[in-house]
């Protein structure tokens, strides 16, 4: 998907929602676990029912690994069902060696299809340029994470007087463009956001965070919207367990709907 | 397996070499093509020909993924087949927000068995943690790595005068010790192996590069080995691709032998 048809879903739907499928096979409802492939029956209830509310799906790849080969299926499953004008997001913080890093960027684009895979800075051009090489595929980019440990390392400050998410942002962006490149920059850390807009005008961030994790949806728009929208919010746990009955996806969907009710006023406010 | 239990394997083998199992299906020889699971038909025979020399075995995760679900039943299958006196390295480079890295844990220490998984350092203490909290299981973090780019921001210096990996390995150590936690050091970094082995006495370094990406085993031996060898050095394609007729395995096996061969005398020479 490109950038500017990514765009238009945001406008169209208003909305700029990406629903995280951090499916866990734990805190499955009751009524799918009876299912040959659960995880798959959950995942597609909840998919039917946020559909209206959401552009964007990132299954995290933990929650499927954690099952071995079912859970590949499953995957798989998933993304075969999820339709062709929503923006998938493999969210697997990869990064390796050259040709390491191609066969990751091989699973992710070429088997399941993702339209793209999160990646981790740390290894440097060559662990991140082999997923850059596919076209209308994105790399997005571990930047400024949403998690306490990423004061450890992503705030220290480096001689040249940058931050080295700083440094990550700006090396990168030599290696992609605001066309095959996004940064993760977590919902938790709105006070850097509105600094990072103003230099990256034109970059998409997919922020996490937002619910479970404790960050705030109209601080985030209102320091990161973008005339294209430029804003993934991804919601997981919210969503997918906002209920565990029967009618567990029309929970889901209740609350995706008053996120995306949210988006839509803060679209107009911010995006205009 | 402890860090004792894996310095016997050292000494009584006469050996710190690591098979990399990187199977790639494109590369594997006709002979195997036929077999059903054509990935742990070839890696069997590459265990049972390499065993007397390797003490441990390192399947990188991307080749595995890159097959999808039955690259995950290969490697299960292979995981099985590897005798409990190896030591195992899921070399998968994970790292993500506290509990799911948890599941990354779970996914390979108790799915897999494990002894061992690459975790990547960027997003911090709660990204690393959950993989050090499994007893006799290891965290091997990326430190600095045998590639070009390890250059782009590993090496970068801090305004406290440390570089990046440097800091990485000084925070890490407070999070674990010399029995739960080694570093991966290029091979190809060997000028700054003796000052980090002199920094660092007790710590496994797992050391990639030697081979294909022409690290120098004698230089690594001689500026890290320490008296419980500390050192695990990783062979990939030059064992596996050895040969790709018939006899492959005995190829490989010879490939092993020499490298086992070197090292048994590196031992006697810098682990006394």
């Amino acid at each position: 998907m490109t950038r500017q048809e990514l765009a238009e879903q945001i406008f169209k739907k208003g909305s700029f929602l990406c629903v995280g499928l951090d499916t866990d096979i734990e805190k499955l409802p009751a009524c799918v676990k009876s299912e040959k492939d659960p995880v798959f029956e959950f995942n597609k209830r909840i998919i039917d029912a946020t559909l209206p509310y959401a552009v964007a799906y990132k299954p995290n790849l933990a929650f499927y690994e954690a099952m071995g080969p079912a859970g590949w299926e499953s995957l798989q499953k998933t993304m075969e069902y999820l339709p062709k004008d929503v923006f998938t997001i493999a969210d697997a913080k990869r990064g390796d060696i050259g040709n390491t890093s191609g066969l990751y960027a091989r699973a992710f684009f070429r088997y399941f299809n993702f339209d793209s895979v999160t990646v981790a800075p740390y290894m440097g051009s060559d662990s991140v340029k082999p997923f850059l090489a596919f076209e209308n595929k994105w790399v997005i980019l571990l930047a400024l994470t949403s998690n306490a440990g990423a004061f450890d390392f992503q705030t220290q400050e480096l001689h040249n007087g940058k931050t080295l998410y700083q440094q990550v942002m700006e090396t990168s962006t030599q290696w992609g463009t605001a066309e095959n490149l996004m940064f993760v920059l977590g919902a938790t850390k709105t006070e850097y956001l509105a600094a990072i807009r103003k230099e990256y005008p034109d970059y998409f961030f997919l922020v996490p965070g937002v619910g479970a994790q404790g960050g705030d949806l109209a601080a985030v728009a209102q320091a990161a919207l973008n005339k294209q929208g430029g804003l993934l919010v991804n919601s997981s746990r919210n969503i997918l367990y906002a209920g565990n009955g029967d009618d567990f996806d029309q929970k889901a969907a209740k609350e995706a709907a008053k996120l995306a009710l949210e988006m839509k006023e803060l679209l107009t406010l911010y995006s205009a």
